[in-house]
């Protein structure tokens, strides 16, 4: 049973997101770190630096290869990355001289660093759909609710009124700026790792630029040297996920505080409490304030982790492995449940306690 | 699979700990939920608040009670806590009239907080023994070595020479401060939360205060008045747990720095390359850093729960669920690498790169 | 005399930076105020929102006025920022009925916010241009000593060769993306604030729209919808001066490893020491690491900040006040020092020990 | 005119606080400073480690020295810290052969870290004295509006009425356990720092330990070996002092939200609006969340520096300066503004709203 908040076997089920969760595991891990190897080969091949034979051969061990996990659990314990003894379970599911050409060239962060980037694509596209879900759903509510007065509040104390429309375009107005955020990552962020031992490419000599290049056309990835001690598109994608959920948190603090209120806005689900059965808490509201600050925090780390001495520094490389995962888990549950808030959202503005006036009703 | 580096399934062989994951895990919380409910009925009863019967019913069911795991994350994700699904299980388990006493006059908070001071205690412990280890070790390693020439370095430039006494004092004095500090938090800190629906124990009338010393003498905890909305004794046992990793993180990154320069160290173990056979990492002294710095980072977020608004803030308290657990791994992971990377060390001092000098040897 | 490091009588010699200092100073900032003031009378003159005589009035006296600064200090803790007191000076010298239309229709914040954002706009182009002649110097060095051997370190083991243009790369790359990043968020991160009272500029009527679109044209500023609660932009430019004192701290770190190591590099200048005479430290190299970490350490409270409850939330724009000014201050030192550090690097590579290798002397 | 907020023209009259300000000061640095090479001189005659006469001299010169303090600032500018050329300008002062006794034996580290320990002491009086003034006007609340509902809040929603008492517990409790934590840190955490070039003494032989004795007792400090490189004990204080801010900022939000709902606080003082006139602002409680927020993000930055490596790391220590003294001086604006805010509390509770009800008026 798992502590982490994120899978835990009931905590999960408000701070969990399968979907991310499910993109960001270690089976994903592993998939993608044999997609890199089998690319790998085939590119090499391509440009005559391994055989074409040996390069089908490991395409087709990867393809229905399992690894041996308890071997990976404690050899990343002796060598602090799991590659090394991947490699050396690859080699003998493939065999024979074709084993030898597993891998070439390649060293463990090559492998590491674009499988995340990898997956880390596929997280970018799913919170574009989220935030785009969540932007139309608020759309939608500026339609239905958005020329109603609502209490404007400066410094904590009432002000002047605004409309519903000027509220809930504070909450929209930056989830579309994530969205372009993310968009402008995706054009030059995720970019293939591949540099070799101490990030020269040496062993492959004059045709590591075109096998670099086919490699990222097959994986597509973007194309760039390697960057291995360079940390900055990580922490700048960390902080972008910050700002999606800091976004959120603003929308969550508020909807808990026209909640509190009581008069401005009418919610669907809430949770109970166990010691007064009246109570209707919007959970949600709150989770999403916790996971802000969650995510503010973290942000931290992996700038932290920028200060990444000489080639390659192994404890900066480990703070990110224990820093993101969980932002990226940490954004997801943040836009899942900002999408079920905003859904929840029954009324707003000041006719909101007045049951007859729920749109849905009419 | 799990995404937490911390239980990862090839990770957590570099970043576990697997006495501290089982110390914090959720059947630990969960087991550590029942005693506070079993205890509550038995004290409850002998202050004459319940019907002894009832309470005998209740310490019966929840010994042998298995909860429906899918059922509580289904309802954490709607009342923002375990506790109400929980009680409702444990309710429909007791059964009859004895369940309506079951959680009487008590809230989600109190279930929860006290079962996590009942496991940061055992934590407490733990971290204690596992201290004291190592600086047995370095005492060890101070015997073995201590007279040794070492050059010592100030602002990464070599200054004047001392001794390994010297620097080993610098590794273990540390180490003894935590333990003492672990050792006032226990004499006061790790208290029973109780204080029901708004923290008056208002059911409870006049035996409130006498129940509560009660069930704080049952569990093993201090006994203090509620502290819903005082988290300042977590931020401060998050602030030890913190201390202790830095103090691992420097002694992790004077031995990366010591392995660099080369000659007067000399370590077994460590970590292969998957691209330079020849290579023999320091992994464990890394990660020391990696941790260090990670829990750093951590105790931020714990130090933001402290602003928790009003009886109970939903926000920060989801906050700590976050990160207190991590952070607890985190040590125990430092703690666990820290006694193996000192029991590493062969030899210490100017002497260290020759072979015949290994003690070990004669 | 000043605690603030960056302004210290004493350690600004070595954190300081005055440039910067000047920009982010209150002077700088009651110029900004008065120019948006100026500026909005003459917009608003020029819609016919306000006399034309009267914006003369008020551009003429904004031009000469030199504030009570004991009076606005009073009472900024009064009211918790500086604008209605200053305004209440302004009118006091502007005078008679033109002392009415100053400040029409706008808030503290659009002041105070706008007067940032022009402030952060001129760091921004000074960055750019220190970044820039960073990177010179090191393709400097690069054309100089590209070719030689440097000991390529992973997880701070030697590892295999590199060369040192590989080694300049992993300092350079970054630079110029950072370069890329200020660039991008010029073309659309410097908006003017305008919104009023909460957001709405309801006292312009129908001339709200041309009145910031004039405004954002004579200030200079990116013209957008008012973003009171919407703080991303300022955490996403906190997010990119991190990222440059990260890698400048890379450098840094870089810089004082090798410098420990001691024959691959020869540095000009470095500090001496109270108790050793013969000793050079590389202090910028170590100063680059610390204003790293420092920002690294900063950035979470901005996007904290981020969680900005309702139209206007005086907590979390204080916070902003606190963090954002000594981060860029910590981005100007920073700056400062790898410029220097990288003009005192006289040789790199294998041949650095060697006195005679030193190309000057060539 | 200076950028830090704490010391800013203007917004120091919202943030600063002058007493705290003044024991941070680079004059009471540089007195600090002073002191302690005048106590050693004086403690190493007694130990006839140097001559009488020349500690005479010594004491006598460094009463009346005035430091050329644009010569401190180059010269920290160049050597990183500012005890080498403050030694030099002190010894130019003393003159003749004493000025060759002058600093003995010891480092830039010993002047600087006892220099911060004194001086943190007294910050830590002071802290500890309005501490039990906040805890007093609190207790005074109570007994004034004790018995009042007030209606307890959980999760953000209106849960069941507590009383005020209830509430002001909530506030007081940590104040008087940080108080504790403060008097526990003061009997063994203000440690003299004595080490010399590498930490060794080596210079003093055999009277290592009797100078370091006497210089503790008469700075009234404690003794403890030279913890240069262990920096856990400042670390440790820092945690408090964002405890105290943290505990602080409870009590604001808690304010501001009282003033937001509005009928169960009456205040006095509060700030005005640039836009609305009719608006009071509870400034001082938003005050207390930022600075709260603030110090949690701060101490992340002393964890860090934790990591300090080797026998002296400039990186980190340089980290500590650029992080504690405006943690203390938030702390100190903190404790200030508390009291403040407690003292604006006209009433508490159901009746708050009722004008008769102010007991100032009876």
């Amino acid at each position: 049973m798992i502590v982490s908040a994120f899978e835990h076997p009931f905590l999960s089920g408000l701070l969990g997101d399968e979907e991310v969760t499910k993109l960001m595991s270690p089976q994903a891990e592993i998939d993608a770190m044999l997609a890199f190897e089998a690319a790998l080969a085939k590119a090499q091949a391509d440009e005559g630096l391994i055989p074409a034979e040996a390069a089908d051969q490991i395409v087709n061990s990867v393809t229905s290869f399992t690894p041996d996990i308890e071997a990976l659990r404690e050899a990343t314990g002796r060598d602090g990355v799991v590659v090394p003894d991947l490699v050396r379970q690859l080699r003998t599911a493939v065999g024979g001289g074709a084993a030898l050409h597993l891998h070439f060239g390649v060293t463990s962060q090559d492998v590491i660093d674009t499988a995340l980037m990898l997956r880390l694509k596929t997280v970018s596209s799913l919170l574009q759909r989220r935030l785009a879900q969540l932007e139309s759903r608020l759309a939608e509510l500026d339609r239905l609710f958005g020329s109603r007065r609502l209490m404007g509040y400066t410094r904590m104390q009432a002000a002047i009124p605004v409309t519903v429309s000027d509220r809930i375009r504070a909450w929209q107005e930056p989830l579309a700026r994530h969205r372009q955020r993310l968009e402008a990552f995706e054009r030059h962020g995720f970019v293939l790792q591949f540099g070799g031992a101490a990030g020269t490419l040496d062993k492959l000599g004059d045709k590591a630029a075109s096998v670099r290049a086919a490699l990222a056309w097959a994986l597509d990835l973007s194309d760039a040297p390697q960057w291995q001690s360079q940390r900055d598109r990580l922490a700048e994608f960390a902080g972008i996920l910050s700002l999606i959920t800091g976004s959120l948190g603003k929308f969550g603090q508020d909807i808990a505080l026209l909640a509190q209120a009581g008069s401005e806005i009418k919610l669907a689900g809430g949770g109970g409490s166990s010691a007064m059965a009246h109570k209707q808490n919007p959970v949600a509201a709150e989770v999403l304030v916790a996971l802000a600050r969650y995510n503010a925090v973290q942000l931290s780390g992996m700038q932290q982790a920028v200060v990444h001495e000489q080639e390659r520094s192994g404890a900066a490389w480990t703070l990110e492995w224990l820093i993101l995962p969980p932002m990226v888990q940490a954004t997801g549950a943040s836009s899942r449940l900002g999408v079920e808030l905003a859904a929840n959202i029954i009324s707003l503005g000041e006719d909101a306690a007045r049951g007859t006036d729920d749109p849905r009703n009419t």
